[in-house]
């Protein structure tokens, strides 16, 4: 009889999950939040500014509040916190344009068969094939995501107006390196990543006033010939996209080329030892299965062990909350 | 300061919420929940018998633990109840085929735009026409879905040993009309539906032993001749899928179709009249916003209204409770 009481809703919801991601995507495109923000509670009010019909701009309204993006009260809606400082356009911390990469249809499609990724335990096709234009537009659009954790690591990192030399390694949007540029002056650095990739690292440099202390080495990290005597070298999301000696490798490529009392700086959504908690570090693993051939996301003992087996002493783990990401600092033995 | 407490990852979860979609199905597909309701409770265990290599499943198990499919406990995960009730092969009330359905192509591509459909109010394109092979699809696999409110509806219909002739209108699966000639042995059923879903609708009744009680009637509800003096109209998941002018037409040819005691017995999805609770019914607006031109979840209000002004006098409500579903009940006026 305890089994009559089970509802499947939960299921039912689960296996339509794929409706959450583009109904948040079209209210994003639609400008939804923004016109919310700006006073338009109303279906009335909403549909007329983002052309909406009033059924659709109802239904998508009504379904985002079920999710908690928005509250209603009577006829109006109201924008949950998270809602108004990350997708009101006119917020500082707006993050809308993640929806492009988060849903492009490439990403989508990787999860087409998990069972297939569970089976080969990892994803057969490599999205990090040299200059794939994915990381370009993961460049371009990504970037609003990381400006919080790279400006809460900067003090961690470098200390105003003491000359350093940092390394930003497969920078992408380049906002770990150009944050260390801003919070110490004194700062110069090194942005290697895909040569078309860096033309995104090189506007947001520009854009953000430190390209005059920017370098750029275009190539894969495994392959490009570094300097050596770097004070800091950032690794900002990138050890999960490898094996443990795939990992390895890299980390000694690092230690090479770090000043003796020289850190590294890794970026990462870490999961507890558990593996399930917290939720964004735990579910980052399913991120890695579906879209590389052997990434992971890599446990705070596991990073140490790779750090150590490479030639590093032991680690700092400093939280970038509310970021959900972890940055963890060691220097060579 | 206040926004500096935001965590985005609510924002990224909703955006990657297709791989929940796509992992679920995935875990079934390879009868996960099959293996650990069997005793396998490890990854060690588990991978073997699905095939699996020790990672994925790992991920896989992690990923739903977090998502409340699964528990883990060390290294062990158990099943949730619901889980446990209705995605273990073995469990009487299975329904991991409503998988193939919910996650088919063709289903998740109608919500790839979101926008449009909330300018247009609709989809563009119309599933429901003629002998449409989703709707095989549909009434194949999402049976296991409806045998629970069927069960628990007959009971409120027809009565054991009373001569009854009930019409199963866009039978599908038919599990509706079935349930009432189990229940009521002196019951006859007409089956109503396309011809290439009357096959399903056919095996299941030969399956649940109420065939030499079933006649079928191929063809559209909106062209097909029908009888008259039917004691019970059965409307299950089918108003949904029109506007209220349509939905009027409709109820008048039922009510022409009915005994002058004779009652039409809507089964559907219902919101509340706040539009956003409960889940299951609120949340069906947009299942119906990216899927028909012009259907919609519908209040109990809007479908009082719809009864009185095709004829019908007040309506009883009946939960239909642990299925998500309600059952309204009305005669001619």
């Amino acid at each position: 009889m305890e089994k009559q009481s089970i509802n499947p809703g939960r299921i039912h919801q689960a296996l339509t999950s794929y409706q959450l991601a583009q109904a948040l995507k079209g209210a994003i495109e639609l400008e939804l939040f923004t016109h919310v923000a700006a006073g338009a509670v109303t279906v009335d009010a909403i549909a007329p500014l983002c052309g909406g019909t009033q059924k659709g701009v109802r239904v998508l309204c009504d379904y985002l509040t079920v999710h908690g993006f928005l509250s209603k009260s009577g006829d109006s809606y109201a924008l949950a916190p998270d809602t108004a400082a990350l997708l009101d356009k006119r917020s500082p911390r707006y993050m809308g344009q993640v929806a492009g990469f988060f849903t492009h249809p490439v990403m989508v499609a990787k999860y087409n068969d998990v069972a297939a990724l569970v089976r080969r335990g990892g994803a057969a096709d490599h999205t990090l094939s040299p200059n794939e234009e994915m990381w370009v537009e993961f460049a371009r659009s990504m970037a609003p995501m990381f400006d919080l954790p790279a400006s809460i690591a900067a003090p961690l990192l470098v200390v105003p107006g003491t000359p350093a030399r940092v390394l930003d390694v497969a920078a992408g949007h380049g906002l770990f390196g150009i944050h260390a540029a801003l919070y110490n002056p004194a700062a110069m650095v090194t942005f290697q990543d895909w040569e078309n990739v860096l033309e995104v690292t090189r506007e947001n440099a520009g854009r953000l006033g430190v390209l005059d202390r920017s370098r750029f080495v275009p190539g894969s990290f495994f392959d490009v010939q570094l300097d050596t005597g770097f004070d800091v070298v950032l690794l900002p999301n990138f050890l999960h996209h490898f094996d443990f000696p795939t990992n390895l490798t890299l980390l000694k490529k690092v230690r090479m080329s770090l000043s003796s009392a020289g850190r590294v700086a890794i970026i990462e959504f870490v999961p507890n030892e558990d593996r399930v908690s917290p939720p964004d570090g735990a579910l980052f693993a399913m991120r890695m299965l579906g879209t590389t051939p052997s990434g992971d996301a890599y446990t705070l003992q596991e990073i140490d062990a790779m750090l150590r087996e490479a030639g590093f002493g032991p680690s700092q783990v400093h939280s970038l909350a509310p970021a959900p990401q972890q940055l963890i600092i060691a220097s060579p033995w």
